[in-house]
């Protein structure tokens, strides 16, 4: 709109982030635009403290404001359980079930060939090196049902067999094509508690 | 979740907006994590701008950087064909179309007494005083299609008809590309009501 070229900016910087498209994006700024400015300026505040204190942890690879997380921190979790997740919204995910007091693996990815993303660009060679120094008795690979999910999967499970540990994949419960974040809490509280090995 | 208070906080904030839930905030909250520094700073400006730049035009009561807005200079837009809308969106919205040339006033709001907004909660003296200033040979009162928009046309149908201006409303109808068969009973009748002749 030639009347506010602020506004049109505001939108347009609104309509990159996932879901948003023009309408939600105008409808997101007029919001915006009508809250008390110290609304906005906590808005405005969070972000920047997203941005400036958040990093990934040492250890496990998920998001923390201090590293190592406080998930590795915590000395009563089971390090010897170890769940390899994709990203750290499936870690929340997972968390938010309450089924799950082992410790966890982040990949910041998973296997895509065709989208160039190989081995090297996640954090594989790094849970290598933590099954190395670290005993771990069971290995939950916990990526999504999807399938470069079920390629990653089926990759590590190459990778770990030879270590002589545990392997196990969430259980059926989580529909086929489905990514855990968008999962309820019970069904994945489910498919934690039903997990198969891999034989 | 405990690993990142700014994470939550974050999404603490974004859920306040309309239309976002909780799933929705966390994506938006993951997207900014993930984004470059220098595009979340570009969010963050564009919301600071927003708010300290756009005001209500002096006239229409539109949104605008400069008052009065570029609608109310434009020379060459017809002010005797004046459109009433609710919203700034509702205006913008009409600008998109290109079919009116006229000038614009807007209510910011419709009336409602049972939320308790009343004539004055709302521009109408403002509209009165542009009326009584100006001449002005058509209305278009362009408030929404439901309950309160219809309310507010016809409470501003009983004053300004004694000042002798024309006073038009919408057509109510089939929207273009609609299947009659989707469409709701009150939208058909009232298309079916103000059918018109094909010459």
């Amino acid at each position: 709109m030639q009347n506010a070229a602020s506004l049109e900016k505001l939108i347009k910087e609104l309509k990159k982030m996932p879901g948003v498209g023009t309408r939600s994006a105008e409808r997101l700024a007029f919001y915006i635009l009508k809250i008390p400015l110290e609304q906005a300026e906590n808005l405005r505040e969070a972000i920047k403290d997203v941005k400036e204190k958040i990093s990934f942890c040492e250890k496990c690879f998920s998001i923390t404001e201090i590293s190592p997380c406080n998930i590795c921190r915590d000395v009563k979790r089971d390090s010897s359980l170890l769940c390899v997740v994709e990203d750290p919204r499936d870690l929340i995910a997972i968390e938010k079930t309450g089924a799950f007091r082992g410790i966890y693996h982040v990949l910041l990815g998973h296997l895509s060939p065709l989208k160039g993303i190989n081995p090297d660009n996640i954090k594989i060679k790094e849970l290598l090196i933590r099954l190395t120094n670290s005993p771990v008795r069971e290995i939950i690979l916990a990526t999504n049902h999807n399938t470069e999910g079920e390629a990653t999967a089926i990759y590590l499970t190459q990778l770990i067999k030879p270590l002589n540990i545990k392997i196990t994949r969430l259980a059926s419960g989580v529909p086929m094509g489905g990514d855990l974040e968008y999962i309820d809490e019970l069904t994945l509280g489910k498919a934690m508690e039903g997990r198969r090995e891999i034989s």
